[in-house]
């Protein structure tokens, strides 16, 4: 079964790819890796769950924007690629949580971004993560998160 | 015409290359990627527009910052490499800006590094980005750029 | 002499490697990188020195703290890998530092991090490098480290 075959058979349905924007790009690739921009989470053109881990936004709001996040880099790669069954791997993702004064739970936030990639790629969906609490992000969002992959 | 006379044409000056210290360096190259460290604006020894984006350091200025750290990656890679011909696009670009409370616009301020990596390298040089927005950062500049270069 | 003795002739005891957990992995190979996921410096089951740079944590601390990273992270390259002697390098290294406002030595903290990749690896430990300011870290943590080392 096909990567997007199985993301059909779990219900999960890619967002519209990111738009490629005048000076960077959705997804650039070299050899075997390809480097998605990071993605803040959007649903109908609007910032999910705006605001700050802690205050207002909870681990769950903060969760799902994540979760979010991992499945536009998935649009972004099919987009790039044509099917996401050239997706090998996930190699590292790197998330940016806007965190209030105190907040100290990143990584349960970025669980949002990691669990689904396993979810969808399993065992080569594993990765190398850093997860860090930021002043400010894009739009006023909760959660950025950058996503390298292997590609063949 | 190569990279460099390009610059030239376009009117670009390079800034001094950035001195390698004790125990990090500034480009680390291995296979076709060069890793450049990141980079603060430097002006005659001083940082360029010091201070937090949103209070007191304008968009402008932000924008300006981050294109001056961008042509001192490219003078760290033309230091590295011998010539800036040997550059074949930039990979991936990371934008740390310095962010008082509720400035959510790190992205234009990133263009002012992305769009200045394009000038010079055309569609080799769009990349994927990430941009956030930070609590401090060195010497009290307003933004650093990570590059990561493909080279040949 | 191999790395491990080098180790143990300076002193240097590796911590226990990081604990794997559900989605994401200690370290993530491709061809020659091997990407470390991002350390927070834990001794006894406990943050070193809690805090940020600045308010409460000394620069001394945070030095302290940086380089517990590394030899954690290092630690994690000889478990996934068997012996740090297929440690062919040091690429890149980023540093996230807590930081109260006003902080702005973030590469002096990083220092404890770098300094010790080199004294360990030599000329072949030194790299790129970002060192940024941010807001909160993982279950307060002063600084978290992130190593992209080269590997055979």
């Amino acid at each position: 079964m096909g990567i997007e075959d199985l993301l059909a058979t779990q219900g999960l349905q890619l967002p519209p790819p990111p738009e490629p924007v005048a000076s960077y790009i959705p997804v650039r690739m070299i050899g075997e890796l390809a480097y998605v921009s990071a993605q803040v989470a959007m649903v109908d053109g609007k910032i999910l769950h705006p605001g700050h881990l802690g205050d207002p936004v909870t681990l769950e709001q903060g969760q799902e924007a994540a979760r979010q996040c991992a499945l536009q880099a998935l649009s972004a790669l099919k987009e790039a690629l044509g099917s996401l069954d050239r997706v090998r791997g996930i190699v590292q993702v790197l998330v940016f949580v806007a965190s209030a004064p105190g907040f100290t739970d990143q990584p349960k936030v970025a669980n949002g971004a990691s669990d689904l990639l396993v979810q969808v790629f399993g065992e080569t969906g594993k990765h190398a993560r850093a997860a860090v609490g930021v002043a400010e992000l894009p739009l006023g969002a909760p959660v950025e998160v950058a996503v390298l992959a292997k590609v063949d």
